[in-house]
C-alpha cells in the first residue's frame, strides 16, 4: 500500500520509509480549499509522517514534513528555503517529477529523496514529532523570520488550535512573553495548560502577532494592538480577501506579513530545539478505523490540539 | 504674519527663524483628506520649510518639516523615532502642546523647537532642499527601514511624482537597481532623466516596491512582481481599504508594510547623505500670488515635480 513509488532518478539520494508497528503517524488536519485549490485529491491529506529508514540506515528515525520535492536549483533552494521554490512538490496533492500524484501518508511505505526526510532525536516520541512537520515549523519560522522570537518581546498568537498551541509553547521557550487571543471558552486552557502569560490586552502593547486561524477574520482590531513597528503574521488562508487600510500601515510603520511552512533546515533547528526545550505537541493518538468520526470533530474543532494516525498499529503493511 | 509664536517652555529649546529673501520655500503638496481626516484646516498645507535662525545661531541654514513637537518621553521618541510618537504634532493641521492649531508655513517667520529643526548643509541649495523634509524623508526611511538600500536588489518604484522622483535618485544612489512603475507618458523620463533601469518587468523579479501613490491602486499585481520575501511599502492612502488575500502574502513569505515620514536624526541622516551625492528634487518655484494656479496644476498632477513658493521674495516680512 505505498502511494508513491517512482523510479525516476533525482540529485537527492533516495530512501525508502517503512511505517512500522511502533509508530504512530501522522497527523490529520483540515485544510481549506483555497489553501491548495490545485490539489487533485477528495480526501484529506496527511503529511506529518515518522517511520524508520529501511534502505538508507536502517533504524534512524525519521519524518517527512509538508514537501517532498523541489526544483534544486533556485535561489531559494540554493538558501536553504525549499518550501518557496516555485517548484516544490507538496506531500499530498502535489505532482511529483514523473508526474504522478502524491497522497500524503495514508501509506504503510513511502520513498522519498533524502533531504526532504527529517531526523527525529531518539528523546521525542514519534507521536508527538509528527505535528512538528507542519504545524510546528509552520509558526518557529515565522517566529525567526520576522525577529518575535527575541526575549523581552510581547507576541500574541491568534487562534488556539493545532498550530496555536504550538506558537503558545515556542514562544515561551524562546523567552517571549505570550499573550493568546482565542475564543473565551479557550482562555483557561491556554492560560493553565500551555503557559499563556495573559489574555488579550490594551491597543498599542504587542510587538507582533502569529495569526493562526484559518477562514474570514478581522484584522484591523490586531493592527490596533501592535505597538509601532509590530507585524501581523498571517499564517492561514481566508476564503475572501482581507480589507486592509493604507493608514493602518503606514501609522505606526506596521506590516502584515505572511509565511508558510519552512525550509528543511530550518525544520531540522525546530525539530531539535523542541528535543532541547521537550516541547511537545499536544496529541490524540487514534486508530486508521477512526478516521471518518475524526473527519466530523475537527469540523467541530473537537480535538486537542492534532490527531494522529497510528498507521503501524493499526494499517496492515503490504511488504 | 506669524502662524504661531507659543510661549509654553517644553524640553526642547525653541528657535525663532526667519525666512529671508534668499530662500525659497516651502513646497506645496496635494494631500487626499484621508490622510489626516482631523485636521481643521481648510487650505492646503505647506510643511516643507527652510529658512536662517535669528536667535539660536544667527545665519544657520535650517530647516522644518512635517511635524514640529512630540511628547519627548516615549519609547518612540527615545529611539529617535518621533514621527511614531502617539503625540507627534503635525507641522499643520496639529495641534500644538497649548492647544494652538498650527498653520504650516504659509509665513515669514516661526517659532520652533530646536529639536525639530534640520541643518541644511551649504553647498545644498535652499529651494531644493525644502522638498527633502518631507517628501525626501518619506522615501528614504523606509527604504532604509525594510533594507532595500542595499547594493545589488532590484526595487521598483510605483509613481513618478514628488516623493516617486526622489525615490528613483535615491535608490540609485544607493546603489540599487531600479525599476519604475508609472503612466506610460512619464516612462521616457524616468528612463531618460531621472536615472531608473527600466520600466516594469517580469513576475517574480522584484525585491521591492515603493509605493508612492495616494488614492485607489491594486496591489495583487505588485505582490506577484515580488520575489519571494518581497517587501511591499506603501507610502499613501487611499479612500478605500485595499483587498488582500491572504494567500499573495503566505506563498512566497511577502509582506505589506507602511511607513510615515522619518525621524529627526534620520532625516537629518538622509539630508547629509542627498547633499553628499548631490541629489537635487526637481522643482519649479513660484511667487506666492501664483499659489492658485499651482492648485489647479496640482490637481492635474501638472508639475515636475514639487512646486516651491519664494516666500522670501514674494510675502512681505512683518518684522
Amino acid at each position: 500500500m505505498s502511494w508513491w513509488l517512482s523510479k525516476k532518478k533525482k540529485k537527492f539520494p533516495r530512501h525508502q520509509i517503512k511505517l512500522t508497528e511502533d509508530n504512530k503517524c501522522p497527523t490529520m488536519t483540515r485544510v481549506p480549499e483555497e489553501a491548495n485549490p490545485n490539489r487533485p485529491l477528495d480526501g484529506q491529506p496527511l503529511h506529518e509522517i515518522v517511520g524508520e529508514v529501511q534502505n538508507f540506515k536502517v533504524g534512524d528515525r525519521v519524518g517527512v514534513g509538508s514537501m517532498v520535492g523541489s526544483c534544486n536549483s533556485c535561489d531559494n533552494c540554493a538558501d536553504d528555503i525549499e518550501n518557496y521554490c516555485p517548484k516544490m512538490i507538496f506531500t499530498y496533492g502535489g505532482k511529483y517529477y514523473d508526474g504522478s500524484v502524491t497522497y500524503g501518508g495514508f501509506s504503510d511505505t513511502m520513498v522519498v529523496d533524502e533531504h526532504f526526510a527529517f531526523g527525529i532525536p531518539k528523546n521525542l516520541p514519534l507521536d508527538a514529532a509528527a505535528p512538528l512537520l507542519c504545524a510546528g515549523i509552520t509558526v518557529y519560522s515565522p517566529l525567526s523570520f520576522y525577529g518575535l522570537d527575541m526575549p523581552g518581546l510581547h507576541v500574541g498568537v491568534v487562534g488556539l488550535g493545532g498550530l496555536g498551541h504550538l506558537a503558545v509553547k515556542f514562544v515561551k521557550a524562546m523567552g517571549t512573553k505570550v499573550v493568546i487571543s482565542t475564543s473565551p471558552g479557550k482562555q483557561k486552557e491556554a492560560l493553565e495548560n500551555l503557559g499563556a502569560d495573559s489574555v488579550l490586552a490594551a491597543n498599542g502593547t504587542f510587538d507582533g502577532f502569529v495569526d493562526t486561524v484559518s477562514g474570514q477574520r478581522p484584522l484591523l482590531p490586531l493592527l490596533g494592538l501592535l505597538k509601532s513597528h509590530g507585524k501581523l503574521v498571517v499564517l492561514g488562508a481566508a476564503e475572501k480577501p482581507f480589507k486592509l487600510p493604507a493608514s493602518h500601515l503606514i501609522q505606526g510603520r506596521k506590516l502584515i506579513g505572511g509565511s508558510m511552512i519552512g525550509g528543511m533546515k530550518e525544520t531540522q533547528e525546530m525539530i531539535d530545539f523542541k528535543a532541547k526545550h521537550d516541547i511537545k505537541a499536544d496529541i490524540e493518538v487514534i486508530s486508521m478505523d477512526y478516521v471518518n468520526t475524526a473527519m466530523d470533530r475537527l469540523l467541530k474543532a473537537d480535538v486537542k490540539y492534532r490527531f494522529v494516525i497510528d498507521i503501524g498499529n493499526t494499517l496492515k503493511a503490504t511488504w
